[in-house]
């Protein structure tokens, strides 16, 4: 297997080479629009199956809205409509029909004009809200809590695997409410799963915060962020929770009436993820080698290789391995044992070390004899002789150790790579040298926010809800400011 | 809560009263597209997951590809861009703009044509042939076996709930293989995997067969089917698995190296099933009082509803009710237990055998005082009072019990209802007075197949795998016929 472009000598074309060796997912026919193969699919389902978990802990139910959005209802709400009206897959026909210059081919049937065009939902607030309007009649009708898991199409002109592409997979919250505290409260609820998912699961150190007006979501009256530091100094936007006031009940007339019989507006948050959690993961901790995928996200935790001659030896070895493999998957670990004989062991390696197994076990002649065992750690490359006795003990302690050290690494990286800066020089002399977040005063206003972001292509990537909130003035404006917000350039 | 209309009286009716009412799905502002509501979500959700273990299970892996198809790609298969050229929607246009006559407005922006139009997928044979073709170069490629959960479109003119939608969800599996054999045995296999879910989870006797030339799959070179037979004698095509020869491969160039060196085409199958199986699992088993369903497929298997007066009672049932609700949990079963305050019992009672909850336990203070509780079965409706001492034992028999006795009722009801026939006469009076599957000898042409269809609306269902080839003649033209096939009017 060829080697991957080094990060140090082209960052974006490594992580792109990466993404097609490590089998995660390639560019397809369709314009913008990505194959995920199966084992950059099997991350995926992974993600999916711990969120659905955690927002159906948090008392959501899944359902499931049409992938059209009518034209009449796409532009009900007007921020929303302006936002992604640009950018928006249309139908206008519902049938093909043979073109009579060339039987062969078929043509767009000029007669099966549809009365209205559909809009390929490029997210579903306008859909779900103009059925909500049914649903909804009283206080004890509310809140409804529900996820969709779907697809959705955004026309983006720059599409990069993952990170973005004209369709992607995602799932979206949309929740309705009876009041307004009740909204804020579940928003922040489900920024905070986000957070715990990136951090637990991803292995991802995230800031939360919120957006600045200019980076809110079309419709949104506040958007809450998780942003994560990727390795090569830029910011990734990791997930978003979005409270919607009552923008959306206004445009579809979600009314109801609530406990003192007055008719009210219901209050509404959306929020989501999406398959670019894929190119945070890869970005974060992956290496020159390949994928370094945390344990808990790993379809494959351990892999057993045998190192043999003959069918003699892999008999031997095979014995050991199966109940090796068989003691690893009583423990919930997933183990896959490759004993082909079509494959020799160093390309066996470099292929797991590519896909970022966590461990790896190498077994040979004279390990059988010793009665031991070689372990890899891909997240370390670090490799280690060990007995067999009670080895898959020891495993299960070192998934856990990886799973901590990969997020400490992670960690370590983030933190170094955060600076305080408070003169616009140096503001952009870290940009320019060292990247990573910035820290630094701004004047509250979408003016300054849009000359950094001009000359320096730097943005807010959030106002930070936590740490110190400490006051002082604009690094340009000298205008008083009464936190830190984070400046990054962003994938 | 308003009572259904009843079967006898009128089925659709009650079909369609009973989707909406036990909260399953809804017609959207879409024409054609429903919204799956949570409750119908949860039983879709047990099916995906059921279905989607048997799928790993028998070596398949689940990956993701676009949602739109080229119309150069969509009609390189000339049968498969026949069959759904008709009732396709068709992207044109990636950009809507304000309507200068009216800014409130938008519109499409003739400025933003697609050069080439896309197709929304009805079935993704085409996208992932296209894509194969890459990923194939030697036997040793193979088989490829992949899954996909998706949701395509078939402008349907006619649609109904589950049914027949523009949009359904369904899973579509795509297998290449190096030879026929395998790729018969594959799509024989896959319908197996079918009829085995159909049977022991949705509680739905099946008839297997193969479908003839004119029902066959656009593309297919054989179709197999599993049928079922619905309450009001009519059958529905509850899955389908194709072995599709070497079109796809020849229509998109995948070619391997075979094990002697030699360039083959690489041999395809595709098989599916929807959303229409909530259909199918509605109509085989529910009634005049609501959806009844298999505890297998149940998203809340027991309620616990107290009958009390005044908090002190409640709370006394409380705490017996929440320590049986621990006890079922701890045994896998799913118990609900609904003590709100704002509902009487009989609200409950009837909402929950709307929503065809196979157990329902009754707890009042009498029975506190007698340590009983008062058990009911939504597939019955019958009611008995029994110890509370160890009644979750009880119950986990009992759901097991039910699930067999759900099967049982509509295998009998399938049975009772399969009628042999000799003659076109006798074949025209069953179907208008009974119904049902019919076995008839059929002459093998498409004329005589075309003349029963158009005259009295039965299609040929399927030419069955299992039970004994009678041969005979044919009730219409008298030639010869080496097996009975198997007739129906259908969903």
């Amino acid at each position: 297997m060829a080697k991957l472009t080094s990060r140090s000598e082209d960052y974006s074309k490594w992580y792109n080479e990466l993404v097609v060796k490590a089998d995660l997912a390639e560019n397809s026919g369709v314009r913008g629009c990505m194959v995920i193969k199966p084992y950059g699919y099997a991350i995926w389902e992974k993600m999916r199956d711990e969120l659905d978990k955690k927002f159906k802990e948090t008392g959501h139910e899944n359902a499931y809205f049409p992938i059209f959005v009518p034209k009449s209802l796409f532009e009900a709400e007007e921020k929303n409509a302006e936002g992604f009206a640009k950018e928006c897959a249309v139908v206008t026909h519902y049938r093909l029909k043979t073109d009579p210059e060339n039987p062969q081919k078929l043509m767009v049937d000029p007669e099966a004009k549809l009365e209205e065009e559909l809009i390929v939902r490029p997210t579903s607030e306008a859909i779900i809200w103009n059925t909500y309007k049914n649903w909804v009649q009283s206080y004890r009708d509310l809140p409804i809590l529900i996820n969709q898991w779907a697809n959705v199409v955004r026309w983006e002109m720059r599409t990069r695997l993952f990170l973005r592409t004209a369709e992607f997979l995602w799932q979206e919250g949309h929740t309705a409410h009876a009041t307004k505290e009740e909204a804020i409260a579940e928003t922040e609820q489900m920024l905070n799963v986000y957070a715990d998912f990136a951090e637990k699961f991803m292995a991802v150190p995230v800031v939360r915060g919120i957006k600045s007006p200019s980076e809110r979501f079309a419709g949104a009256e506040e958007t809450y962020c998780i942003e994560a530091l990727m390795q090569d100094g830029k910011a990734l936007q990791a997930g978003t929770s979005h409270f919607l006031g009552q923008n959306f009940a206004e445009a579809f007339d979600v009314k109801f009436t609530n406990k003192e019989g007055k008719i009210e507006y219901a209050w509404a948050t959306s929020w989501g993820v999406s398959t670019r959690l894929m190119g945070a993961l890869i970005m974060s901790h992956s290496d020159d080698n390949g994928l370094v995928l945390p344990p808990s996200l790993a379809p494959i935790q351990v892999v057993i290789v045998p190192i043999f001659k003959g069918e003699e030896q892999l008999k031997q070895i095979d014995e050991v391995a199966y109940e090796l493999q068989s003691k690893l998957k009583a423990l919930g670990i997933s183990v896959k044992y490759d004993n082909r004989d079509t494959h020799k062991p160093g390309w066996k390696f470099a292929e797991y070390e590519m896909k970022g197994v966590p461990v790896r076990i190498a077994m040979g002649a004279r390990d059988l004899e010793n009665k031991t065992v070689e372990i890899a750690r891909r997240d370390t490359l670090s490799k280690e002789v060990k007995p067999l006795d009670n080895i898959e003990v020891y495993i299960q302690e070192l998934l856990e150790e990886i799973q901590k050290a990969i997020y400490n690494k992670a960690l370590k990286f983030r933190d170094e790579n955060i600076t305080k800066v408070d003169s616009y020089e140096e503001f952009k002399e870290v940009l320019e040298t060292k990247g990573g977040f910035i820290l630094a005063h701004w004047d509250g206003t979408e003016e300054e926010e849009e000359r950094i972001k001009e000359e320096t292509k730097a943005t807010i990537r959030c106002i930070p809800l936590e740490g110190e909130k400490e006051e002082g003035v604009s690094m340009i404006s000298g205008k008083p400011s009464k936190q830190r917000v984070l400046f990054a350039k962003a994938y």
